[in-house]
């Protein structure tokens, strides 16, 4: 492509380098900020670079945060003895949005993953078991993808853990709300008979 | 959404005003830019501020440029007797990439709507008039969408410029190249035989 300006082809450039946004959406972004009144693109550009310089990552575990420990592990409200165990921070956004879950969380920063070059010593695993120790926490609940490097790291994450007195649970494998048996593939459908429930903790959980 | 920090909130919520740019996809591109190093991201909102800060646009076409007068009005290789109207910067792209044009360009900014409140005194037409009076322009190509707002605005400009000594030329329209006789609408079909070329001609535009 063709373009009349080099300040415009540098912003696309910068644009394109973002997951997801091919050639033409970044044109049309850059496009949108120039129409934009100045003070507007000055605000994109300020929170992003105010965002940038001003993010921290709580000491505890390892959330963004805007302090050194991050509103979850500094919440009163919490429950501190129960640790849910996440690879990264948009699953922390995710089980927060259910507003169902009232323990601290610990992010990983990834899973094991020898094909990517993940091994164990890339993630934030010595501080949990130092917190683990440290707090006296009674239960950790290993909420990770359920792929291969997820399991992997579940499996590594209990055998450090043996000698810790706590509770290692996970989440529930079973057919979503919503879903159609006839579509759910075979594994998860014969997961959830064989740890099928009473009916009266479908009716709690629901 | 419940977001661990008020930095990331607000970046994401600029991200999200962007057009085609949702919640979850905002989110994604935030933390994507706070995994890189610090100088990428750095290098992302300058291109950004500094374009939106030095961008120019051209006294004589309103296409975008990083001068007073754009590359394209200032070529000494381009044919400055012919002028190609378009509705905005994306058609001067788009034009330009297909390395067939050599004439100029007059940027509107937008096209004759009265549904959205866009009436003739809001775009680019009082200077292109008076660039075809003093610059002794010959032909005008009319490149605007083949839509009501597009026909509309050809029509009105095509009677401002009657009593100019200038060839005004449309855009032909037919079957694209690739497209298929079956899939393609019966108006375009019946221009497609109403307005048959010789062989000759076909041969050279291929």
């Amino acid at each position: 492509m063709n373009f009349p300006s080099k300040l415009i082809e540098d912003a696309v450039s910068e644009f394109e380098k973002l997951p997801g946004i091919g050639h033409k959406t970044a044109l049309r972004l850059v496009l949108h900020l120039l129409k934009q009144q100045p003070q507007q693109a000055q605000q994109f550009v300020d929170a992003i670079s105010r965002m940038r310089r001003e993010v921290q990552y709580c000491r505890e575990c390892h959330n963004i945060s805007d302090a050194d420990l991050c509103a979850i592990c500094s919440g009163s409200k919490r429950n501190h003895k129960l640790v849910c165990v996440v690879e990264n921070i948009r699953d922390v956004i995710a089980i927060e949005s259910t507003q169902q879950y009232f323990g601290l969380y610990h992010v990983l920063g990834g899973v094991i993953s020898p094909l990517e070059g993940i091994g164990p010593e890339k993630l934030q695993i010595d501080s949990l078991t130092r917190r683990i120790e440290a707090n006296g926490i009674e239960e950790v609940i290993m909420a990770l993808n359920p792929t291969v490097e997820g399991d992997t790291t579940i499996y590594y994450l209990s055998k450090k853990m043996e000698h810790l007195p706590v509770k290692i649970t996970t989440l529930s494998r079973g057919v979503a709300f919503g879903a159609e048996l006839e579509y759910t593939d075979d594994m998860t459908l014969a997961r959830s008979i064989s740890s099928r429930l009473p009916y009266e903790n479908y009716l709690v959980q629901r």
